[in-house]
C-alpha cells in the first residue's frame, strides 16, 4: 500500500517515519492517483531520495473538492443503539458537504448553536474509476473502483441532524469531516482485505468505537452498484461506508420512542435534546479524539487522526 | 433578461421565436455566464445575426455538472398537505444528485421498482458568485449571487424518499431533475422581482400547482446565508427553493399519522405505499407534464418544460 500525504508544501509519500517529497504539482485527486502514484514508486525505489521527518508534517485533507457520498446506519450495532430497525432492507444513502472536509490533525469546530456534537469513525473509499451510468460492481471488480482507502470521521450535530429530519445539514458544518492523514493506495489483493480493517475511535483516551469493516450490512460493491442508478462518481470522490456502534447518541428505547411519537414534533425534539444533553458522552471543547483504521496483523494501516474539539 | 439555450450544437441566445447561435464553446457555466453573456449581447445587437427557429431546437440541461442543493417543504401549502408542521422554525436542506439533471423536453424515466412517482415545480437559482466561507447575504446584495433563474422539476419517488427517511435517493434517479429550457440571466432589477414569479405545473392539461415564489417561507437571501455555514458554491451550482402545494402526495392526516406511528416502521410504510397507490394523482407512463415560471405581467418568463413520463 502506498501512503501519500498532502501538506502545505505539496505531496509526499510516506516511508516509515519519513516523508519523501514528490516532484511536481497535481491538479486533482485523479492526477495524484495516476502520475502521483507513478512518481511515488520511483521515489520509493531511490535510496538517495530526499526525506523529512513525518512528525514535522501536518496532513491536509487528501481529497480536496471531493463530493462526499454516505451510507447511514450501516452496522447493526449502530442501528440498534440508534433505535433503528436493524433488519431494514434498504441502504440509506445521503450526502455531506464538500465544505465539511478537513485535515486529520485539524480542530473540530463546534458551531455556536450546536449542543450535541458526536463522532463516527468510518472507512472512506476514494473512487478510482469514473461512474457515469448504471454499473454492476462485483466483489471481484471492486478493486477497479477503489482508488484509495482513507480514515474518515463523520462528525454529526445530533440536535440539528435528527430534529430537522434530513441529515445533510447537521453533518455538513465546516470541519465536520476530518479525512486522512493519508491517501492509502492499495494493491488489488489489499483491496480484497477491506473487511479485515478494524475501525477504532477514542475520546480522551477512552475507547468508544471498535469494530471490523466486515460487519457492514451493505458492502461496498453492492453500494456502488445501487449508487450508480442515481449518481455519477468522478475519480477522487469519496464514499463513507457508515459507522459501527459506540457513538454518543443513545436515544430512548422502543416504547419511550413510541410514546414520544404521540407528541407534537417540536415538543418531541425539545425533550429529546434536553434528555441527551444530560449525557456526558457528547464531545466538549478540549476533548481529544483519536481515530484509527488498520488490520489486526498491522499489514494495512490507514493511519491515525488526532483532532481536538474547540 | 437574457435567455441562453444549450443544445446539441452549442449555445444560443433566444430572440422571440428564434435562436441566434453564439460563436465559440464554453467549458463551464461560469464561462457561459461571463463570456457567453457578453457574446449574447453582441449577437442580439447585430441585426444581421444568423438565426434558426426556436421550435426546431431541443434544449439540453443548461447547468451540466451542477451540484444540486435543495430546500424541502418551503411553502406552507405543501407543508400542510404533506403532514408537516407549517410553523417549524428551521430551513430543511438536502441535496439531489448531479446525475438527476436532464433537459426541459426530456422524458422522465420511472425506475422499475418505483410506484409513487411525483412532481414538484421549483424556482431554480443558478449561483453567479462563488461562496467559499460564511457570508451574510441580504435582499439588497442577492443579485450578486444570482447568476440565472431556471425552471426546475424536483421529481420524487415517494415510495423510496419517505420510507427510507433520507430524501436524497428517492429524488436523485437519472432524469429526476429536468432543468430549463433556458438559462435566464436577469438584470439586477429583475432579480428583485423574484417573488412575483408564478410557478405552475399541469399534468395532461389539468393544473396541479399554481403559486407565487414570494410564498416561500425561507427566502433566497436567508437560505444562502445559512447554506454558507456548511457548503461552498461554485458559479453554476444550483439552488432549488422548494415546491408549493398540489403534488400527488397526500398522506393521512394528523391522527391517522399518530396511530401509524405506533406500528413497526416496516409495517407503517407498507400501509402508506398501499394507501397512496390507490390515488390516481401520481404520474404514470404516458403522462404529459407542463411546467412554467413567469411573472403575471409576462415581463419575466423563464420558459416552459414539456416532459413525458415513461
Amino acid at each position: 500500500m502506498i501512503k501519500l500525504i498532502r501538506h502545505a508544501g505539496g505531496w509526499g509519500v510516506v516511508r516509515g517515519d519519513q516523508v519523501l517529497p514528490l516532484p511536481g504539482a497535481y491538479a486533482s485527486t485523479a492526477d495524484v492517483l495516476g502520475a502521483g502514484v507513478r512518481s511515488a514508486r520511483e521515489v520509493l525505489a531511490d535510496p538517495d531520495a530526499a526525506a523529512v521527518p513525518l512528525a514535522g508534517v501536518t496532513p491536509l485533507n487528501p481529497v480536496p473538492g471531493a463530493r462526499v457520498h454516505c451510507q447511514g446506519a450501516n452496522y447493526r450495532t449502530h442501528m440498534v443503539e440508534s433505535g433503528m430497525d436493524p433488519d431494514r432492507a434498504f441502504n440509506m444513502l445521503f450526502t455531506k458537504s464538500t465544505a465539511s472536509l478537513s485535515g486529520a490533525h485539524d480542530d473540530i469546530a463546534t458551531p455556536a448553536h450546536v449542543r450535541l456534537l458526536d463522532y463516527e469513525v468510518e472507512l472512506g473509499i476514494v473512487i478510482g474509476k469514473p461512474i457515469t451510468g448504471p454499473v454492476a460492481v462485483t466483489a471481484a471488480d471492486l478493486a477497479d473502483y477503489v482508488g484509495a482507502f482513507v480514515v474518515a470521521n463523520d462528525i454529526s450535530a445530533r440536535d440539528v441532524q435528527l430534529p430537522q429530519g434530513q441529515w445533510y445539514k447537521g453533518k455538513s458544518y465546516r470541519t465536520f469531516c476530518p479525512v486522512g492523514p493519508y491517501l492509502c493506495v492499495p494493491d488489488r489483493d489489499e483491496v480484497a482485505r477491506w473487511s479485515e480493517l478494524r475501525l477504532t475511535l477514542s475520546v480522551n483516551g477512552r475507547l468508544r468505537q471498535d469494530a471490523l469493516a466486515g460487519d457492514m450490512v451493505f458492502k461496498p460493491a453492492d453500494t456502488l452498484t445501487e449508487f450508480s442508478q442515481l449518481e455519477d462518481f468522478a475519480v477522487g470522490d469519496l464514499l463513507l461506508t457508515g459507522t459501527p456502534g459506540g457513538v454518543a447518541l443513545q436515544p430512548p428505547g422502543g416504547i419511550a420512542q413510541k410514546i414520544a411519537g404521540l407528541l407534537p414534533e417540536g415538543k418531541k425534539w425539545e425533550l429529546f435534546v434536553k434528555g441527551q444533553a444530560r449525557s456526558d458522552a457528547y464531545l466538549k471543547p478540549g476533548d481529544r479524539v483519536v481515530t484509527t483504521i488498520r488490520t489486526d496483523d498491522g499489514a494495512l494501516d490507514l493511519g491515525t487522526q488526532r483532532n481536538t474539539v474547540r
